[in-house]
């Protein structure tokens, strides 16, 4: 039987930790790692909302992707120093921030806003996949902060659990989580986010230099559904722990 | 029964049309209208390839995807004068791209470039699988045209045809073709880029502040292939016409 | 006698036409050509002015020229993908909102602004006289619009005709409305913006490499007036047509 | 009779000098006034051509104009820090630089090129023409020590003078050389730049909010050309000194 | 005894001087010589503070550096064109308005802005030196043209007197302010900025390519001091002469 | 006695750590805390030299500096989403690769670039002097991946360790290490850069928003002098383990 280069089965996730309270500042903050991809993901909370939204009770989240010059296997160049976010960045961003306005009441949250900052420290494939699942784990201490400063008008604004996972075909084989090593030559790419409902949120399946049957899809769903599913269970675990750290209003 | 505002079926496309050598600059220029959305795709060749690629023998494919200002219902502001490309354009351009070199040998067309333009002169709804669709009748001008050149290594680079189509969930039901009045109130929106041999090149479904089934994607699929199958027949009744031009070595 | 490439006498206006009603959601929208040069000129009507003219009870006219990337007969690179505009863009821009701002009261508009965009599909020689001269339609619609939504402080606004035309010294003769053929190897341009009451606008000549004598001025300026005489009646025929869409307020 | 707020009658230049050696590093470095309006105009060359002009043998001259933040009445934003440069400064730029490259033979200057900078220190109208005014000046300084170099491939590569001068109608009368005070309300406004040899290389009128009938534009042009006659009157007077600093190849 | 090239002692100045009124738009402008570097420094003042200040009662001072393309001894290219600034720009400005914002009142400005503006003209080493020494005799110009427009809160906001010389580490040798020939080889580079109580401001000491002891450090900062004395000195003389212009208020 | 809020003396540095090996792709990566203050410093190698330098046979050292938006107490915006980098981080990424030239022989590493990218997790003051004394670890790393490549043309190219502290004064008490608490009421604040050989690389002292005698600079070097002996023992100790991953070269 054919094994993957890490040893792992083909619908196997890689070793998945989240550390919350991985920086002070920012209401939620959470080190995401998908073997060694590693994504810092912050929720911060600002007082406001952007001037088209004023006035409206509604809330905001909006998301920021980036990755570090250095988290890559060579170095890239830094987008600010270019002067210019390449297209790519701008297409992740708005794909975490399109995937977590799915769980969230923004009425709920009141005329506050949250940004969601994803910064890659390390990048070993799934870097996107792994930035919206602890993105949500990140955004659901940033609610549970918001709800400790009665600043909710809803005491429970997410209406489900969102993680996401990349599954590819490689070497002909459907298999689940790509590191850069199968990532870098599949065939075909997809990344799916869902939620804990068993619905979807995004789907997108690409053919590199490729094209793929309809019943390749099903089996890549199949798969990344698998894969969601233990997401799940490990973001369940993780927020069963207390707030890592101090929530507003409470004694000193 | 429902119908949709503007008489069809769920799932019926808009009138299909494509207008060959609408411009007579590049080499391939096609009008492509689905209803009243309406995109200027042209295929301009350029002899050499990007500096990454030089010296390969391989030629390349780059695409460009834009909307003129006074296309939107609103004028919308000019990217050039805001001086940075917006994310969605971005996003478009490089799946135009992506979608397009899935057909192409690029070892065929030696060390020349394809410079794919598609702008957008009228938007209403489907601007992007308007304009994959309409710029693989405009690709496949500019393969005949560089045929006629004798600039091609291989006399026939194209693998495929492609062709793309949006659907979508509107009150409830699946939808194909989405224009502006549908798109902007749809609970959840796809696009489909497919080949005539009935493979996926591209699957992007997205629930708008929603999330969506699993069986609700099969069936936005099977409408979906439905349309590019007569997509693909309109591409070829229209590429069944002569090049709409001179072409290189031809008599005067 | 020396005959022009195309066939045309010296003072000979290449083949003009103007479409109203192009696209459907600007308020004016022209394809104007001027033979092979083409242009979709839209006039686009929005609420309120720039905020440093805001109380004023005056309107405000702005105008923007592009041409897409493969409008020209080498495809030229997009502004928005170089992130800034060239001067000659931003020149033609100035010189196209100067001109149309000469023919109408902007305090009959009331606090509206009117944004004209000429954007040129394709590029044959003139494209900045051919877009003032379509842009000049399309603005008469836009107040044509306009006053049928009861928007206007005075029903007339428009006080005078404006059309352009380029006059140049080829091959030692002074010829009219030049192809690129011609202009590219002019030894003097000269583009003249003048109204149909027979005043000027806006005069520029440049020697393009050369110098010429005053006499010369004197002759391209003769030229060029023949040419705006034949493009009023071009434009007065072409409005003497009614407006090519629904008025606001018209039954249904 | 009318007089004009300084004094002068309507065809009087302002008091017009120029500062040879104004700067020491460039090659030639004049201060221009034309009465307020104080311009430093430099020449600088380097060694060496654009890349689309390598190996063609001849020679460039290039131009860039542009205000100092603190030169206008109330001080304007500085455009390095608004990062683009606007509109007016590309115009005027592309202007100086069309002006001279009409008085000079870029083959005789062999493969270096001349970089034009006008930098306004105080403007009060007219910033155009004296920065083309002053420029020639200092191109002439450029060309002489490029000659005393041996860097020249033919000793007189200047074929003849250049100066600019502008011209308006204000309170109804033709007036030349017009301060900020009496452009700021011109109805016409005009700007031409000459030769000595009595011919024109660029003619620039604009009706500000009206437009002027030809014989305006004929009385604008007479009084101009009055006006140039005094500048190269003026300009060969300074130049007839020696060149201001030390030539190469001169003892030391 | 070694001497400099310049024929100065070790801790002599080069020549200084002072033009104030040198354009005359700004409340304040002074063209400040330091041998053959030249600054214009003006002082601009505007009503009004920026957002985050407004409504505090503060005034607010602001300063912007530039070297002119041809100030160098081989051009540079001009920042607007770069599109941006670069990092020695960037921080020379900043340490400018640090420095000037020591001697001031800011409450006792009112809600006015003073803009300083330090363009280089010619460089020839301590350009921030002089920038800064030279725009501490325009803000005192600016602010007796508030006092004299009745604007300040406080008759005398200014507490103390600012100059700032550049000292380093030549052949071996402590030197008082560097011409470039001397400042670019250079093995130690100090700028001292100091106030006339004899206090410190600013002191920035850097090795090029090279550390030095704390010695060094002590030696560097003695003959920057008596560099300051001797520049105070200067800046006292030219400000007892009256202000340069037209106070507003005095009689016409 | 007067107790620091985080009850350290005067004279203490915050605890101290270095992470070598923080990621896994850079030659060199450690991440340096200064108590709260977390920075990510990377060392990235690659082959050849930017184009002014090449064929001197010399490597380069190259330095960026940036905080994460989520890195403040309040989220900054993002620089390359603004699309400009800011004055403060331009002035820093100078000084992070000016201060580590000087321990670098650019001779012996032949021609190598070394990236030196130092990337704030966690912002509490000091992020500067954080960054320089961290990336001297990643940079001594990085020299040792070299050597065991053969890339290196002398063994030993590093001729002295650097590190950097901030001190200043606070409550009128000089003190070291200031964290932001201080930091934001710092009436004079100085970053000084060190080689264990006890000489200077780097002096920076600023009164903010106050002056300070000479006496007080004396005794902030003094201070900051025995805090960059501690950082050098802690360098040395954690530089005495073995390089954190595998080299070039080593058996598999």
């Amino acid at each position: 039987m054919t094994t993957r280069a890490d040893g792992r089965t083909d619908d196997e996730l890689r070793p998945i930790t989240f550390t919350r309270g991985f920086t002070s500042h920012p209401a939620g903050s959470v080190l995401v790692e998908f073997g060694q991809t590693r994504v810092m993901c912050t929720a911060s909370v600002t007082e406001g909302v952007p001037p088209w939204r004023r006035g409206s009770g509604l809330g905001w989240l909006t998301a920021e992707y980036a990755m570090l010059p250095s988290s890559t296997h060579e170095r890239s160049r830094r987008e600010s120093v270019k002067g210019k976010i390449g297209g790519r960045t701008h297409e992740i961003s708005r794909l975490v921030g399109r995937s977590l306005r799915a769980c969230i009441d923004l009425a709920a949250l009141g005329e506050n806003t949250i940004a969601i900052d994803c910064d890659v420290l390390q990048a070993d494939g799934g870097t996107r996949t792994a930035a919206i699942t602890g993105a949500y784990v990140a955004l659901a201490d940033a609610v549970t902060w918001l709800g400790a400063a009665e600043r909710l008008k809803d005491p429970q604004p997410l209406s489900c659990m969102i993680a996401a996972v990349s599954v590819g075909v490689v070497d002909g084989r459907v298999r689940l989580d790509l590191p850069y090593e199968e990532d870098s030559r599949a065939e075909v790419d997809m990344n799916v986010v869902a939620t804990d409902a068993g619905t979807l949120v995004e789907v997108q399946g690409t053919g590199e230099g490729a094209t793929f049957p309809r019943a390749t899809l099903d089996k890549l769903l199949d798969v990344a559904m698998l894969g969601t599913e233990q997401l799940f269970a490990a973001q369940r675990e993780v927020l069963a722990q207390p707030y890592p750290g101090e929530l507003p209003g409470s004694k000193q």
